[in-house]
């Protein structure tokens, strides 16, 4: 696995990118795109904001121009079933307040499945790469959400996938702050305003769930204005 | 992760066992029984034995008393269109004879598709264990089928789940030869003549397909006689 920015590859391999629609996963999509061809696939698990979620995938992939063979949209509600949790079953209220410990939000080794996808396809396509814009420090605590397990995911996608495959796992923003990512996104002219963090499935962000007070704390640490539409807060 | 038969441990513990429907995770199936309560999960990816298989999942389970909230049937269309792989691909024929390498019929990275399934159910029903009946010498050179992924994979599911969770992932058949399997089969009473081996999905297997063969090449082995039914051939 590498932490940090893609090393020296040629701009015609190509790159699987997880791409959730949200700040991180297109800030990595930003640092794919210098190095790779992109291939963009977005799993859709039954959460809360599938809707607008999928909204955010497309209108990123048009920005970066991706052609339609090249993205790839999962729908695996089978983790909705598997559940218990609040982003996938609504009988679970999501906080509204930060707690302590895992949140309720927590769906169960689901950073497994985006890494599977993503190794499967790239297997297929003859890709270099995959990509998840996963973060350590910002993750509230999601064991599948660590350098540790992504390293140790990355062995077994060298050792599970065909010798000739060597598809790497690039996690380049895992050590960033979210306040880094906004500053990185920026400097390499990644579409933000395209992006989603909310908690609702709306047009517009709440700017009141945790999410985004998260998004909106880290445009103010950057010194950046948040170009989301907000419904009621702004930066 | 432990490949050999389960260690000391309550049979009130909950075990996931990945059901094919096939003779290998039968055993297995009857292998955790031993030590475990039972928690039977299915895929269900688009290849084409899926209505036979599907069935001989819903029969052994059956057969074991499963509770129908301990079955799991998983649709994961996804890896059908990921594909590129005669099981999902209807228009890429199944060989007849064996071949050389990895074989037309591989599903890239599927059993890190499977893992990750069986360890997020683990997590929602607090289960200690995850059994796989992958079996590495007979698996025709799957790279996904091998000790060393499974043992990779482990240390990514320890490491990416829940402190508190602490699910092995188990392979008690791995080092098993198929006629060994046979045997191991007959000595635990597993259900054999309920599961299902052949390419085509029929109610009787054609005895004919590499599948089949190998089958019957392991049960003649083992010296005994295979219940399943057969179109063409018996043992």
């Amino acid at each position: 696995m590498s932490g940090g920015a893609s090393t020296a590859t040629s701009v015609s391999d190509v790159a699987v990118v997880l791409l959730s629609g949200g700040m991180d996963s297109c800030v990595t999509v930003a640092v794919a795109a210098k190095s790779h061809q992109l291939a963009l696939l977005h799993l859709d698990y039954g959460q809360r904001t599938r809707r607008r979620e999928r909204r955010a995938f497309v209108e990123i992939a048009d920005h970066f121009r991706v052609p339609s063979d090249r993205r790839l949209i999962v729908e695996a509600d089978f983790l909705g079933r598997i559940g218990a949790s609040a982003l996938t079953d609504a009988s679970i209220p999501v906080p509204k307040s930060p707690g302590s410990g895992i949140p309720i939000t927590y769906v169960p080794f689901r950073n497994a499945h985006l890494l599977s996808l993503g190794v499967s396809w790239a297997e297929v396509l003859g890709a270099s790469a995959v990509f998840l814009g996963v973060v350590e420090d910002d993750s509230s605590g999601y064991p599948d959400c660590t350098r540790a397990f992504c390293e140790a995911f990355a062995q077994a996608a060298k050792l599970g996938t065909r010798a000739e495959s060597s598809v790497e796992i690039q996690t380049p923003v895992i050590h960033n702050t979210k306040w880094e990512i906004v500053t990185l996104g920026t400097e390499l002219g990644a579409p933000l305003h395209l992006t989603w963090s909310c908690y609702a499935d709306e047009d517009a962000a709440c700017g009141r769930c945790d999410s985004c007070r998260l998004r909106l704390d880290a445009f103010s640490r950057a010194g950046v204005r948040d170009p989301a539409p907000y419904r009621v807060h702004g930066t």
